[in-house]
């Protein structure tokens, strides 16, 4: 079936394609005064908030920032959050850092994303506008910059954030599929991957760890669920339906990658196979939906050229 | 006003008292193959749950297990989850799980509070029983010693988690707040309650890093918005509105305790205070509402005596 | 391709089926003092529950019923509400009877399923149970034949509500689609349809007027959408898309009936295709997803013999 | 305590006044091809939505209007749906839209307030701009007289949405309390209230029937609930609480009206109270939360003079 057989070290590489979709996300600088303390808004506002077909947003950190890069000299960090649309965006994000930054001490947040453009032409969804009502009317706005901050008044002093984010126009869905012999070889190369992929700008990997282990097919027996288990590449499965599973392999996990833009993903799907292929890898593929749904397709021996 | 001065080393411990309320709880323990990816799956669960007021639960790790504690002998944490009700956390815990651990390589998930007492008189929430429908009907259970298991295919082979937790009464909202002469005291002092909080069973803090700076008040002038800005510990609103702030204090926190009852609750809010105090620390008092709401009042001199 | 032609007077009926699922439901039985106060509630409760795929339940009321039909000698009706499993009907129902019924002058509600069968077995979703805590702590609880009712203290005395609904399993999703010459003709044949349901016991016609103009297939080009237009039955997409519509047609309406069991809605899908036959309509046919998602098959054809 | 007895016929009016707060609304055109597809429309959309302390909105029917008032030459409603901000209304109102009226046959929906003033300063939520992506790519937008609509492909032909709704600053909760000597004079009090309110331009009455029986306080003793029954008011905690209700009265309804503006709240009060009022009506008040919370004090004497 793979008339093209390409390799990396000794892992094949399937003639296949991930299919990915056009998101909207926003990307936020988030400060504190030490690394304690921005550990701690960063590891609860990037939870429970894997995929958008069962969390409000798709998040992750996206790299860390030096002091230098940050506006108020702090500790920071980009973060990265995917929605389908910005009205979806607009629903969850001010709900997150209400949670999981004003409440964190120290914290400020600021939009990370370019802001040039005519107002009229570039969206945004309110972020201190509307954690701004939480100060009971006691709150203050500043104008720096041409940019909005709200001044918050919290138990250590204020929370300073910004009135809106930026949203851009970004790729989500960009995935490989690895298969391995057993369990632990499957593991260790997931892994690899995703931690090679932990420090790369532009692109956030959503689950826990950065891997998948219960990809999901579109619909269900089930009415009103929109989503479930992907058979295809379920291990205990193999014999009870067309399985996706190359012979010998036992296990098998998926990298999915969120970027903002087709470069970024592209790149990042590059390095996880690179990072993932080696011995007892059996195959390296990618989920796609026949091509009918995703308009962006990533093609895998093409990424390889 | 406080006519029985009372001090841990140079703090003064207000005479007054935290209002609590009572909550349900369950106690999930999550295991998996290894720390990394059992940290991964702790990380994503407990994110995004610092207060019912604004998020689906208070979620937080109780204490990390052993290999030998857990039942299928490997690593594992015992994570606590509260809600106002049963029905609450019904609702809640098992979108989490399916989003943060069913998701997350190699990991399992077990009740972790006793069953004993006949199964009329013991309250419950479904888990596998909601998630077993990603299986898309390929799902199987099995019964071992009268409890009900759900094995979900997945890619790695077999996601196992327990049909129902068991909901237990708790107490939600033990707290202390803490005032400091500036802002690097006060943190620090928070820092080191929050710490001495982390092994001690029975108890979660649910805010990020254990802390909250955010305090909140019942009622704003906005409506629809049942809490707003505690104003009276906001050292930049201090005469504008009727500070709670001791002399020279400029910044203060609260440490928000969750417990599985009130002897847990009370010993960690007088832990917390004893890590708390110190120089520059210059009052420990905590929250409550005129007693008029929460069932349980922790005295913060009776802990003390 | 349909090699056996039935007809219903003028009206072709296709060779092919509706799909549909297991649900499980809850019936309600409401009651108030008097006709306009229950259609009050009723109007309430029944609004924006068109599509589990995007409102919380499905709901509609089974029929009205006679004061010597309620087991408080009042005008009532029973309503039925459909959610995929028990667990998404005990997230929505309390909540929408604490808004929508609670709220409303007179009102009581009452479990409306059999109860008979060992407590062990039968299912059920708290209500009562939930909204007593509006009563803070002023609430109190009676028991009458084995079942628990709550009396929960408002303005005009006590609401009276039952601790618990049994859950039963049903089916979702029974549909017809017709379609015709024009949009007038088929706006009158769907609503010959609708009107024929409504006084049928065991079925309700979850849709504003019991009818929908916004069919949905499963899927979208854009992620995180579980749903988007049908597009083979839009007569402006003919052309540009594979459609369905028979020649000549260029309007379809879809009468989507949830009901108790599969009996039920088989007699519901005969009654409205025999109601909404009739000059200008050129076919009748059903919704389906080729047979592979939903567990119930009702095929016209046999429907009609 | 009342030293200006003042009464409407043989009703007293005590001396005080309702609390009500800012608010953000919009106005929506819906029309369709004939009565009643319009009221199933309307009917859908205005269910579930009395109270934002427990719905995503506040909404009702403004007032019907003639072909002769509609763009489209249809019979239509104003349709009023009030949020505590616009981000609030940006995340219910296409969710309402796009259950309750794109599902309805025949139905169009435009924005109903004012577009005059600069884009900039005028805010708006997303309306068609949202609920077009359920054209999957299909959908069309046009731009006319400077208002940009969505025709997005359903199957009796196109739904015609308009892109935005523009937000204006609304009043919420403005309210009279009556309070009977029995139930059915109560009731008919209450009921005279909300038909004299309906024909009323500027207001809605968002509870069902136009009446609440279960008005509230804010807070409970259950953490987590923003409130709970307005104990003070119900005839059967008499004597166990501080009671609000004056001699001899056994029942109270609550008339709450949101309105686009004071003067139209103050006028809608003013009618409620003179309909109200009669035989066996003991008083008629207004809730408060003593003048702390909501911004906007309608004094009922002063909406008398």
């Amino acid at each position: 079936m793979y008339f093209d057989p390409m390799l990396i070290g000794p892992t094949p590489i399937l003639d296949t394609f991930a299919e990915a979709f056009p998101m909207r996300f926003v990307r936020l600088i988030i400060t504190a005064v030490d690394d304690y303390w921005l550990n701690a808004a960063l590891g609860d506002f990037t939870g429970y908030s894997a995929s958008i077909i069962g969390c409000d947003a798709e998040t992750g950190v996206e790299r860390m920032l030096d002091p230098s890069e940050t506006c108020d000299g702090r500790p920071g960090a980009a973060v990265l959050a995917f929605g389908f649309s910005s009205e979806a965006l607009g629903k969850s994000i001010p709900g997150r850092v209400g949670q999981c930054v004003m409440t964190c001490p120290t914290t400020a947040v600021y939009n990370g994303c370019a802001t040039d453009g005519s107002s009229e032409t570039i969206q945004s969804i309110p972020l201190g506008k509307t954690l701004r009502y939480f100060g009971d009317d006691f709150q203050k706005s500043k104008l720096l910059g041409g940019r909005r901050y709200w001044r918050v008044p919290v138990m250590d002093g204020e929370f300073l954030v910004e009135e809106k984010l930026v949203v851009s126009k970004g790729v989500g869905g960009g995935n490989i599929i690895l298969q391995g012999t057993c369990p632990e070889i499957a593991l260790a190369a997931a892994r690899r991957a995703s931690e090679a992929l932990a420090p790369l700008a532009g692109v956030i990997t959503p689950f826990p760890g950065g891997v998948v282990r219960s990809g999901s097919k579109v619909g269900s027996k089930y009415k009103g669920l929109a989503a479930s288990t992907n058979d295809a590449y379920c291990p205990t499965l193999r014999g009870r339906v067309e399985t996706s599973l190359v012979d010998g392999a036992h296990c098998s996990y998926e990298i999915v990658i969120d970027g903002i833009d087709e470069p970024a993903v592209a790149a990042a799907m590059r390095i996880a196979m690179q990072a993932a292929a080696g011995d007892g890898v059996l195959a390296i593929g990618a989920g796609n939906y026949g091509g009918k749904l995703g308009k962006f397709h990533f093609h895998l021996h093409e990424l390889l050229r």
